[in-house]
């Protein structure tokens, strides 16, 4: 596995560029230029940025490199340049959230993440295109144009995060925050080669995020490695419960024996997957038992049964939430197609098929907390496919035609059904050369364990490092 | 006002009663002899019983008759011949909820609120009728028969605890309790001329109990005294937070000028009604004053647009619970005509009207929560006509034709909505002499400050001891 030239600022870990930071081997302005380079070297055919703050950027990075000369620093964030995907608030800072009925909206106040982010020192280099309003998996926006995948420019980066995945995989930025309401991050992240976590529902505030599903909404941090998603974390987080162990990145390097127990559900359906994600998969299993790990089956009876309920309560929130915007159906024409027909079949849910979808997340609730009573995480796949073709909405799996769009979200959405918190963390690469992301959920609250376990099996792979050599490359 | 006549036990309160089995000057059996009694000769006519409990009723009483001999009484309801609204779940004795789907279903448990009033010593004497499955506010029982109205055998009882409050108005027994989804307690309290309370959502368990609405369900009680529920509400509640003083029987008698301040709401249209109640509401408000009350206008601006939100609310929640219960639609056909077509309603409410719903209650429960802030509690009337003839689908008022339903309803279901706790307390006559009732709404957990301001009143006009002399007279 090939490490980053020494001279190639831009693919540090968090902690390095910190470190150099700190000893003032490198200035912050130094770090925003060279994020800013591969924007202007990259972006024009991958498309991940809607909004650059150029000139903000280096404005703060002068003042962080005032502040880092005067003292120490204010969090392993300082100075470190990083973005945000367009529908987190920046005041002052259009807010798109990939629509054009926002097109031209300014907020006056940050999101709370935008909030914390700046307080801890992170310099904002800009807003990320997405799936328009959040509401789909391929980020292909008809109004400022699809983000193209770093591993192959004629497919797609997954969504809705799909510009933060690409900005952070091809070295534009450090890490980027993003929305995850069913994969939105864990998608991009899986088809990008990056890690990605939605932490536990209610965690990280979404105040100040342009809404899609009120209780499925979730804000997290995409990264090059699993340690830098916990730096940013550690940055995002509200409070957990008392007792609770909070992330931390300076003691994820535990040595030894790893005696994680982990399940597999049966209710994934490995067997229907035969797009060398499953051979990826099967081997970090291996990796993971090698490791110490011990793998054993777990149930969720009610998988599958949550797959309508979610979709059920996902398009009922969406469209609620659009009717109380006054953007539909009012503006209906200036929507994209695919998320006006979603706002449409909002309209015909059921309050009663609603009602029965809130029974159900109970139930599946259950059915993931039991399974925690015995195995510290879940595993499954973070994306069942590897990146689509642009324009591609249906995949062939072991001859039968499957939605994209469903395959994506089946494997992310019960974690946001749920409130569990997951990550995506790349596992290797099909036989296409396109990276496979492993799925980890933990129990509610779990994150420093969820991150123990990530850490674990990043560091006895290192396909993160290879991830971004091969983006070099490309 | 008249006294009872001493001799006549059914229409002792319930602390005159306590007393008197204290002394041993009564028995528990001679009380429930008393009740049966009356049962035996009135309810031919009201038809306020589904079930009677006689035999069961008559152990009781001589295990309560032995047990109050041998020690102290186990609290105030000791030896007390109660009964519950036919939707409480009873252990051993048919619940059918007034409905034919399950008249033969015996529970094998007792609901919380039965528990508790069988633990303080009760006597159960049967389960009273009701609007089928307490999805109505007439108590016209197609499977059932229709309880009548003691003041007037043609007119409705209301509902949907009709049973509960014609038995409690006639002195068949001491105090019932009932369920309030929209009114169900306080509606038929206020046509029949008793006191009926609907807690703060949350205070008293329903579990146990036939749901209707999940998020509006209450149970409280029925008395004919202010004093009397207050001793029912002290067996049945739950845990108050802490810091707030609980209802208590024994401190209602205060003494010296009501300092209250009360409000009423511009939103409750009183200028609408012209039947009678109008007259009786101004007079109440002006004793309350001559008491010493401060009485002012409050603003409840959502009052309106909750009108149709807790509609849409209660369609979708009844229709789902009885799907889930695999009632409707397997068995439509079972169902009286006007429960049916509010479950066929149910199942046409649109998802995003349910969660447009629920945000109307959010701004409800704020517009009351600030308007608490100025007074003790708001004044309206529990019910703004007197009890409509059996089968009156609707009422003239001032030219006007108005469905009895929505104006019964539009009065009482904001508490349910919103969660306030409220009461029904008797407030004289209309001109054909049936009663009207005075509803009081009070802030979140303030039953105790609710009860005593009703306390003072009831002292004041003694309304409900001459409701109690011309039942008898009828």
């Amino acid at each position: 596995m090939n490490q980053r030239p020494k001279s190639d600022l831009t693919f540090l870990s968090i902690e390095q560029a910190a470190r150099l930071l700190r000893r003032r081997e490198i200035s912050p302005v130094e770090l925003v230029d060279a994020c800013l380079e591969r924007v202007q070297s990259l972006d024009a055919s991958i498309n991940a940025f809607i909004t650059l703050t150029a000139e903000s950027a280096r404005r703060r990075a002068r003042a962080a490199e005032r502040e880092l000369r005067r003292g120490g620093a204010r969090s392993p964030l300082h100075g470190i340049p990083i973005c945000l995907k367009d529908n987190f608030w920046t005041k002052g800072v259009r807010t798109t959230a990939g629509s054009k009925i926002l097109a031209d909206f300014v907020p006056d106040a940050d999101s709370d993440v935008a909030t914390r982010l700046a307080q801890a020192g992170a310099i904002l280099l800009g807003k990320t295109n997405m799936h328009e309003f959040a509401y789909g998996i391929t980020s292909e926006n008809p109004h400022y144009g699809s983000v193209r995948n770093p591993w192959a420019r004629d497919r797609i980066s997954g969504g809705s995060s799909g510009g933060s995945a690409a900005a952070v995989a091809t070295g534009m930025a450090f890490a980027s925050m993003g929305t995850d309401t069913g994969g939105s991050i864990r998608i991009p992240a899986a088809l990008c080669g990056i890690v990605g976590l939605k932490p536990t529902f209610g965690l990280v505030s979404v105040a100040g995020t342009v809404l899609l599903c009120e209780s499925m909404d979730h804000a997290g941090p995409l990264a090059r490695s699993v340690a830098d998603a916990c730096v940013v974390l550690e940055t995002i987080a509200g409070a957990y419960p008392r007792g609770v162990a909070r992330p931390n990145h300076r003691t994820l390097r535990r040595k030894g024996r790893k005696r994680f127990r982990l399940g597999l559900p049966e209710q994934y359906y490995f067997e229907r997957v035969d797009s060398g994600v499953h051979a990826a998969i099967d081997a970090a299993v291996k990796t993971l038992e090698q490791l110490g790990a011990r793998v054993e089956r777990v149930s969720l009876p009610h998988l599958h049964e949550s797959v309508e309920a979610s979709t059920n309560l996902g398009l009922a929130e969406a469209t609620s939430f659009h009717e109380s915007q006054g953007y539909y159906p009012a503006r209906a024409a200036e929507y994209g197609e695919d998320v006006r027909g979603r706002l449409e079949a909002g309209t015909k849910v059921r309050a009663t098929d609603y009602l029965h979808a809130l029974k159900v997340k109970r139930m599946l609730r259950r059915d993931f907390d039991n399974a925690f009573e015995r195995v510290d995480a879940i595993l499954a796949p973070a994306s069942p496919i590897p990146a689509p073709g642009l324009g591609e909405n249906e995949v062939e799996i072991a001859g039968e035609k499957a939605g994209v769009r469903g395959l994506l979200v089946g494997a992310s959405r019960p974690a946001n059904f749920t409130g569990h918190p997951a990550l995506a963390v790349p596992c290797g690469f099909t036989p296409a050369g396109l990276p496979v992301g492993l799925q980890l959920i933990g129990p509610r609250w779990g994150e420093a364990k969820l991150l123990t376990i990530a850490y674990a099996y990043e560091k006895a792979t290192q396909w993160h490092l290879t991830a971004a050599t091969v983006v070099e490359a490309s």
